[in-house]
């Protein structure tokens, strides 16, 4: 529409109804974000890979469920993200799976597997959830995804003897609540990019997961990226972004 | 520059070199921001009236002498907040005061008197420097400024006995540490719109203004527009917008 | 009824049965708060316009519903803010009508449209039961309203496309939880007042919406006005002073 | 029983079986806590005149309930604070009352009026359920206790005409919530001791009453006491302890 | 003044010059507050027996100056609370005195002792500039003061060994920093009112009292007086109203 | 397995197939982890003595059940903690117990009684959960446990009558929720390392134990360990740690 | 050394007088650490290409130089952050540039250009230290740099404005205080990874960067890896981890 | 002098002068604690082992030398911990030691070495002066102590490398700033009960230690013990009891 004055802006000139200079003066003033909605539109599309995300927390339950069946008849997948049994009931789509540890429910092909992929650690079994989250994101994102779960720093063991995913991964999420230790351990052994997410694991002073948190922010490793707390959908996305970068 | 750009692709469309079919392509991919620029400015400098001021805290003294020195050139007026002697010094412009309270810097013509104007209260003596940053912010910008200093809620009738003040008052700042209650018991016997400053005076628990600053917030009376914490400039800046309000 | 009092009084000085100075005398000892009562609430009812709004939270659904209909009885009109389906039921008031998105309960005419108009922004759909919080308030108190929803600042162009809404308004209400950068962003492109209110939208770190209020504190655009978390009655409140300022 | 020991001790001396040297040595090394058991007891229920108080949170109903019953049985009479009605329907004791606001269930003789007494004022009416557990304490103490509520500081006029009570309390207990400045204003009306207890009553900021605990301790006026938020259980105590000081 | 508008009002009443209808309509216009200020200020002069306390912290040293040397002329006393050593010297009052440790700065008489008396404890040494602070106001307030140093709850037997002195007072203040428990000590063995103020001395989690005023809002005794952090002279004015009540 | 890797190096080594020095490097390059992760587990299982323990918290109950089935298969004991009726039902094994205050699951002997014990101590009834987990999770480590609840600061002279238990115990934990003033008192008597835990009993600035915490932390006694919020199993592995010290 | 142990080891199983299970059961109780340090060590030169950095903050004057001139004898090149002045001049390495805005010294070969860079932007004049410590990092560790400083938000045509650096860069760094609002802005319109630097600038509720922090943690633009509050190294280090992907 | 009235009145019995039941009954009113001054002296003296230690912070120079050369005296040794130069310069007691690091000045013989022994390790060089504050007082109190620095987590291998330091321990102080992780890994692989120290060492969310402090608090290694922020004193003072724990 806005396409459509412009053009309708740009035949005046051409027809000499308008002179240039009256017609830049026009444009100054014509509302530029007309023309940056298409634009910006277009560039998510093409530039970012991200197909959007639906966040179900906090919205009504029809309302996801009729966002998500909008995207998969337009689009064919999906993927909601915190979501319920009741909204997966409620979708009836086929092509659908539900994930209950993250509350995750998606539809539709993944791309196909990259070079590179996405190593996704916890620290502990009750990181797995958030871990969950940003697994199945990054996979359905077209990363490929390898998981390693209850490798905290009271186990180091387990951590050290798995060097071989390590050195298959491109980009590590590590996943930790409590103490938040164990994206430094990792940064001590390993050179990938690692993306620290923190869980509101934990009880007392470890509640909401400002410990693990704060202990991610200073990190002695230099370089980890942190997330927010239980923010494993973000973590993906940085991961992604990170592994199909020209 | 980008208007030559524009002109020439214009001038394209004119002389029948361009299709405005191309033309609009063209457009699309035009970097909108270039043209934006001085819009943006031009909008900036028409409408809100509010030329550029100096925040000098967390600046070297040099560069913000010579940024004002560069608009006294081009104005002929300029506000610096948060200053000190040394800055003022350093200027050597004789058409500037300094005022040792707020630390504020000025110069230049102010704007004839308006009708309607703007109230500034404090609770205590020790709110004077961001009531004064306030108070003359708005003078600077062209409001009629009175004041109404030391009139908390422990003397209470100060307050109460100031009734025709309000009365020619369009907007009122209120600037409180401590407690904060002011804006408060103001609010309640006035429905002039208030915009309340909590100021970083106290100890203990007020250390801050936090203490201030949540009071304000949860005024019972409703609507009671809240500022940072010693933000006098803020209030001032608000003060006129609402008091030039076409 | 002190009117009562102070008529009596006043006769017995015109009758002479009390001369001038023992009058005075007794006045200075009158219960003053007696005489302020009804000034006061005649200020009230003159001046500030805003008729009494019923705060459902933290009240017995019993006493809400007795509140409601003697106000209705007596004026024909009433507001409640952060009610429920309960209340509404229990109502029984056909001339009423329920909002389930901000639990405002309302009933009784708008006073007609004044020129200018308020606009309430929201960054997201999750933002949406405050910004008709906020939006159904200024409605109720005789503004006319305008609403523009999920125009956050991942999808900027839906803001910057709305140019027009803009010129419109005379007062913004931006409506942000999150980062709450929206209100640094609408005030970057306007010279309206802008009341902020922040949302308790997030998780995290997000939670409660204390990010969004400090960035709203800390906007580097001068003069937002801030209210508490999620109180969209408050900004409308203001919005409302400011739209009505004579 | 230790008293038993002593006496043994003692007699020794008394029979010259022990120097008073070595008694003296001896006593050094008794377990003086013993001692202190009985007395301390005594002095409690000799001088506080406090008779035990059951806090119902955080423990069982059937514990509640036996303690309750057991207190009844031996004094005729119990004070229970933050309780349910299902406690007071398990009690089933003829002479107890169950208060839903503040969750008291009491049973038992008051202590006649004493001179002097206590007036308890909220700001608003959530503030009652915690205004009434002072109230009802401090009348279960045996203190003469007065009431006003909803007198905040946005209707100033009410709190302003009731100088009346004020006169007759001896000690003045504030409830509020919110922005917590109703202490301030009535200190600044008036000499008597104010206790302020801040409410959790609020949302956004206000959240858990911490706004109005901050305001109090900041308070303009020098020496308002405050509580814990919501403690009104021990305003009355300490209205208590200040009524009754010989 | 203000005497002089009514008295004039109420003379034109009494000579006819206007109805009593007619007056009262004008004093309801009448600005109250006018002949509040004296009506409070004499209330003030009268009850409250707390000649006004210049608190020195955020007041340039002149500002200081003057204003104590204005209230020494005109009422041959002062207090001065958080003042420093040149404030002092620029004095220049043969009558005052100068307390390094609480940076008082007195003159004047003393009220001649009163019944009962104020017992000030501090839990350590470094407590002492809090508690001076306290015990010099409360002196210069005209009670009797005691004080018992660094009687903390590692040292318990220091503390039970002075119940004499327990016995003497009427109000006991206890200041206590790092972990705040010894107000909950005292409150264990007397029956006084105790007023507990938290000090910020400490380090690492105690930094600033927070741990102890937290401490002391939670203690197991009920009816503890809390202060803001340092507040002794808040203290001492509680102390003192509660001395002094008829 | 690495074993395996191991010994067929030194085979080669042994053939003369490598040479010591090639087989240092390549020993250099072998996943070292492998190596450690028996020798740690059999550190573990040697040295530390602490069984593995379930946290039932934030685990789904079927999986809380099968680890703990299979636990109790393969060592004939185990120790959930944090759990609920609903496990114990789940679980049907009949040597364990439930122990409803602390949500701990037992089963299987304890060890022997050793020289010297655990003394648990709490503040109030309402800490004695938190006591509890400890006392029970230092009997299934085998160490002898003796108790003494509700012992707080407000009723002194029952801890200061306990001496005799103190006198046995080789370690103490002190439990309290509230102002966390028992640690320092318990401290001030005993020479015996003192493991602090902070409830989150209280409410207003109590809630969640902060209160406690920070009590505990900034205690006037040196040398007091504090563990988590709520955490009586870790104070009862301290204690163990201590308790067996060679 | 322990390469002395392992290949003394090995000689004895190469010269028979071991056998290769003997040698095993050895290996497994060697300090296995000795192994691992030349390990990890060459692991950390060889692969994470990241020279040691000296952060100067906290270590003496002497400390740091003795350590940098250790360092620029051994490798030619050294970068020390958060320096001062003095450090510089006792250097006095020839070689070295000192960096007043952020405190870096630096000397030392720069690897050659790479393809891709770091741009890093800055939301005002007041976060450049930070900027420059992340931009002069980036270039020490051999990546190329562009800046683009004072491109805040209520500015943002000159962030829109500079879409070909944004072309250009592979990794963006963004910094700001106050608000924090700029990396969601930056994200909106790029799909490069952004990491998003909170700095200490601004006062009031802004004061310590918290504000700018948890703003950059709640950005509605997923994926945003966030750093400690002023870490420009940090960030500096990730976006070289990125950029340097293989 | 207490002893003096017990003897007395003990004699009085002796003599048959007081009945031992009228004797018990004044030794009930006997002020108890003038009994326990010296038993609580004594108790300390012998039991604790733990001579006075003077806390130099906020306390006046001239006072701590005056307690120290006091203590010399009578003694023959002391320790000073967060002292200055100028008070060691004050003191001039040839031998006496100054420690810069830590600001300990001690004199004085140590107590002859003990089986077992304390291990000081720390993350970073910047922790160091809280762990030689540490290292030092242990030694005073009598323990052998041995020191491993800068071992942090990013440097894993040093940590590995030293097990023989931990064979040798008995208890272990951790000292840490930043992530706080170091407690965590070292409890990984040791089972010594371990004591951490939380420092105020890092920037932006680190100031102030707390991001140590909490993920100490929840480290995933069960029963570590946490002491406050910097207090290295409080660790020796533990370590020293349970290192003599009979």
């Amino acid at each position: 529409m806005d396409g459509a004055k412009l053009k309708s802006l740009l035949r005046k000139v051409g027809s000499g109804k308008l002179s240039p200079e009256e017609a830049l003066k026009e444009l100054k003033h014509l509302p530029y974000e007309d023309i940056e909605i298409a634009k910006i539109d277009h560039h998510r599309a093409l530039r970012q890979g991200i197909p959007e995300v639906i966040f179900a927390r906090g919205k009504r339950n029809e309302d996801v469920v009729s966002i998500a069946r909008a995207m998969f008849k337009k689009t064919g997948r999906f993927l909601i993200t915190k979501a319920s049994k009741q909204i997966f009931d409620a979708l009836s789509i086929k092509a659908a799976s539900f994930h209950p540890h993250s509350g995750i429910i998606m539809a539709g092909p993944k791309t196909g597997p990259k070079k590179g992929g996405v190593l996704v650690i916890t620290a502990g079994t009750a990181d797995i959830p958030v871990a969950e989250e940003a697994a199945l994101t990054a996979a359905y994102l077209g990363n490929r995804v390898d998981t390693l779960y209850d490798a905290g720093v009271a186990g180091l063991h387990r951590l050290l003897g798995s060097k071989n995913s390590f050195e298959k991964a491109k980009v590590i999420i590590v996943v930790a609540g409590m103490e938040g230790a164990l994206p430094s351990v990792v940064g001590g052994i390993t050179d990938k990019p690692i993306i620290a997410v923190p869980t509101s694991i934990g009880y007392g002073t470890g509640t909401g997961g400002f410990s693990a948190l704060f202990a991610m922010l200073n990190s002695c490793v230099p370089g980890i990226a942190v997330m927010n707390i239980d923010n494993g959908f973000g973590a993906a996305c940085l991961a992604h972004k990170i592994n199909t970068l020209r």
